[in-house]
């Protein structure tokens, strides 16, 4: 019998509840002629009236607990069943070709799924293909008799255990009850990871096996601090982790006092720490986490979410909201970082067999200049409303930085020649993300204003690792003396020139780069808003006069990310001021 | 009218000839219904009797220009066309159907191709997909009295012009008659620049337009050292031309009287300048031009040429033919290079994302130690038979260097433990081709034996740039500043240590590269063996004390590729001896 199960520590805290597997369950059935079409219509019948009850108890449910917008999604199921196209086909199947409901059911969401598919411009179209998938499911659950999960209807404290989350699971779940969770596969930087960080509960991806370990109901407990999980514990596990618990507990509570604090290290130097936001929405965790800054603002969304490219005006409407809502504290927007890898229906992008080499930021920004003018345009506007820092991604040649400038620079004398308030001495940077632009950062710092780190992508162009493959991910080390020696001379150069470092990759707000990134004199951290206070606190516990030695040992004795995790975590045991 | 087209200078030399398109014509068809079918057998019947007649003498004269092995192709295509099954259900269709011969025929081969391209583990049936569709286009051609270009009867001198040169049409070119080509599409490392490199006839790649600014017949002037076509040249033109064509004549004269001296710079110093081969094959153009080592023997074509993984037996004797070869001369040997963008029957790879930052070469083989077991065991069993070097491709950590040592040493000592010889002291060194192994170069020459900087990733990983992607290649850098960088610190990492360092990507060769690599102090240069006399010759007029500077300005000043260029060419011209 397993006990206990080690994974990847993905979000803090702990957390002791039964499990809820979030699992599909077998819906697969037997094809079968029928003699009594009537008789098979009529459980076709029951099955989606059955659905229909059951849809209307999640609806209501889950406007209570999760809100109107999430609630809508049970109607469109609703509104499925009811009509007779989808319905009515499938009746017409069982009576004509004499089969069974579990086949007619089968083929004529097949047909409607590829007809909504094919539509691949039409990004409503294809969501009711999901809609359609969604439905076709519970009325099988019903016509086989086998019990769908649903989420929507968790109304206990239970940690969540799947083989993986989408974004559409989680939308289903209510934060009140899921204390936690755990799923088979994901790194740190996984969807459910980040996500798990930002609903502020714990969390152990990648744990291989946990869907076959555990059982409905079984009694867990998740330590998210460490990566451990123990199923059906004993009384004196339960103790053990509850007297970590509440440590952590304390540890938190330190670290709420420190919300309007300055950052300041144990010998008083201040650093700035900044948060990572993706719209505005996400201004109400900056705020409460009591972020200086933030270091990056991702703009993706704006094209992501659309169904054609985004106008001036909604880009200008945005910016605008964060800049006014950050009250005059610097927001460093990137442009646009899309490519092959994203589908939009709009922006038709080539093929491509490595997307992470190709087209892709501001490559496509200085090709596309239509796209780029406009989100510049917007973006310029809205710097008459607050502290505004643009920044390019993807820079890999001084050439390419220089064009992009000159480009803005044109959009600013538009602008001046039509009269409209811009800020005309907004910062300009870059994303140090390519290695070549790391190796290069002395040249690039004599013609930046900042630079802002990216460390997901320069540890994956470094290492030649895909983080988002799980045969490499081995290789996606943070830690690796290769990545600290390009960071520091990143910061080495920037600093000749007086410019200001930040860092807005994962990396910034991790507890074994902070004393690191201290100690090379990195001016900005910008992190997952929830990592603020943690990273303040342990920042307030550390010297930096004793981190040069840290810095020359990780970066010149150390030979691997293991080495240095070791290194960094047992330096901060025995220097904590 | 185009007078002239300016294209990528893909293979040195000169020549002046008609053009011969080697262009697929229109073979779109009329779909008809028709009254008389039996008409309709008869004109399919003339259309195979025709494209027999055709393919005979087809195979006769490729018989004799190109050899036994290249004229069996046709043999297979007589074959189709003599086969009752395949001609047999294409008059099945005309008379069942009603149907012009044209659909009939399309459509049977249609059906044939799919049939052979669904058995994807069956590399020969696969191969019989490509010959369908060959002899279908050929009948096709006849019905429609439209003329196929037939590459393999040409008989008089031609530039060949087409959009791009497949490996299958190459095979068919008469190298007597052919004087060059240019195409429209490809850069210095497409498959059809190489060849002509390895041919030895001059080529223009990346000409964009060279298909429609051509026709048939047109006089055609190619400078293959400058990427010039003059189209229909002026007797002025022409004489113009063949005075640059006899400087350059004059130039491999003296090239070839290299053959069998050393490479030794204008002031005494001697470098190593060794030959890239895929096959033991190659061994004749390697002593051809007098190679003084292999710097890169690149073993994948003893992978991808089987249906099977190739035994210890078969590896053995091709690792054994090429170091007898070579005669004592040394040999690197580069174990298994192969990742997800290949398709292997015995070794299925996971279909990745990106497959260039993915699972490949020496993380499958210590993934995989049955295989790189064999390979190593080969390779130990060979090294008995002359001068082995062995080398790891895409090593990223000092911990994978040791691991795959590791597996080295138990490999020898099983050996030793069965009395089987070996070369216990062969040299076993890594591919420099990853960032984070260039910046940890100084760790890495403690453990290694010798470093060979593979260019062509190197810079594709540091420019995260896919150099395939045509949307990208504009960032395939080779003289960007921060390669420049990276090659340096590998390579007084290298020396401090007291180790060597090669280079065995493309750039060897280059000679805007060469004059950097000899100042930065590189040791061994591996190329194309149809480079090495035009290397060695630009050695001999180069004095290493002029150099320091010209590093300098390059690694320091220049800010780009471009300025590189120029910097290099200038000081060429002006400091030749």
């Amino acid at each position: 019998m397993v006990k206990t199960v080690k994974g990847i520590a993905a979000s803090d805290g702990f957390a002791n509840a039964p499990a809820y597997l979030l699992v599909q369950p077998d819906l697969s059935y037997q094809k079968k002629a029928v003699t009594d079409p009537e008789s098979e219509v009529q459980r076709l019948t029951t099955a989606i009236e059955k659905s229909d009850t059951e849809l209307t108890t999640i609806r209501d449910i889950a406007k209570q607990s999760l809100g109107e917008e999430e609630a809508q999604v049970f109607d469109a199921h609703k509104l499925i069943l009811a009509d007779p196209e989808f319905t009515g086909a499938v009746e017409q199947q069982i009576k004509n070709d004499k089969i069974n409901a579990e086949q007619a059911l089968d083929n004529v969401s097949q047909q409607f799924i590829a007809m909504f598919e094919a539509m691949t411009d039409n990004k409503y179209m294809q969501e009711r293909a999901a809609d359609v998938r969604d439905v076709s499911k519970r009325v099988m659950s019903h016509l086989l008799g086998v019990e769908l999960p649903n989420p929507a209807l968790i109304d206990h404290e239970v940690i969540i255990v799947a083989h993986d989350l989408t974004p559409s699971d989680t939308a289903q779940l209510n934060k009140k009850y899921v204390k936690a969770f755990i799923t088979d596969i994901g790194g740190r930087t996984a969807h459910s990871a980040i996500m798990a960080r930002s609903l502020e509960i714990p969390a152990i991806v990648g744990s291989d096996t946990i869907t076959t370990d555990v059982k409905a109901g079984d009694q867990l407990i998740v330590d998210g601090v460490h990566g451990d999980a123990v199923i059906n514990p004993t009384e004196t596990e339960v103790n053990h982790y509850q007297q970590l618990a509440q440590q952590y507990a304390q540890e938190k509570a330190e670290w709420a006092k420190l919300k309007d604090a300055a950052t300041v290290t144990a010998d008083g130097k201040h650093f700035e720490i900044a948060a990572n936001i993706g719209t505005p929405k996400d201004l109400v965790g900056v705020k409460a986490n009591g972020a200086e800054a933030i270091g990056l603002y991702r703009t993706e969304f704006l094209y992501m979410d659309s169904a054609e490219l985004p106008s001036e005006e909604d880009q200008f409407a945005a910016y605008k909201e964060v800049l006014e809502g950050m009250n005059g504290k610097p927001v460093v927007v990137r442009t646009m970082d899309i490519g092959g890898d994203k589908h939009l229906p709009y922006l038709p992008l080539p093929e491509e067999m490595n997307p992470f080499l190709g087209y892709r930021a501001i490559r496509i920004s200085l090709d596309r200049q239509d796209i780029f003018r406009t989100q510049l345009r917007a973006l310029l506007r809205a710097s008459a409303f607050g502290k505004l820092r643009i920044m390019f991604p993807m820079i890999a040649t001084v050439q390419e930085f220089r064009q992009a400038k000159g480009i803005l620079q044109e959009e600013m004398d538009k602008l001046t020649a039509e009269n409209i308030q811009f800020d005309a001495n907004l910062e300009v940077g870059i994303m140090i993300e390519i290695p070549a632009a790391a190796v290069l950062a002395d040249q690039f710092a004599k013609e930046v204003d900042f630079f802002s780190i990216g460390t997901n992508d320069l540890i994956q162009y470094t290492m030649a690792a895909d983080r988002g493959n799980e045969h490499v991910s081995y290789l996606y080390q943070p830690y690796n003396p290769s990545i600290l020696r390009l960071i520091k001379h990143v910061i080495d150069s920037a600093h000749q020139e007086g410019k200001w470092v930040g860092m807005c990759g994962e990396a910034a707000g991790d507890s074994v780069m902070v004393p690191l990134l201290l100690g090379m004199g990195l001016d900005e951290y910008s992190m997952s808003a929830t990592s603020i206070l943690r990273v303040r606190s342990l920042m307030k516990h550390l010297d930096t006069n004793d981190l040069p030695d840290l810095v020359h040992q990780a970066l010149n004795v150390s030979l691997s990310n293991a080495d240095n995790a070791k290194l960094v975590n047992d330096f901060v045991a025995k220097n904590r001021k």
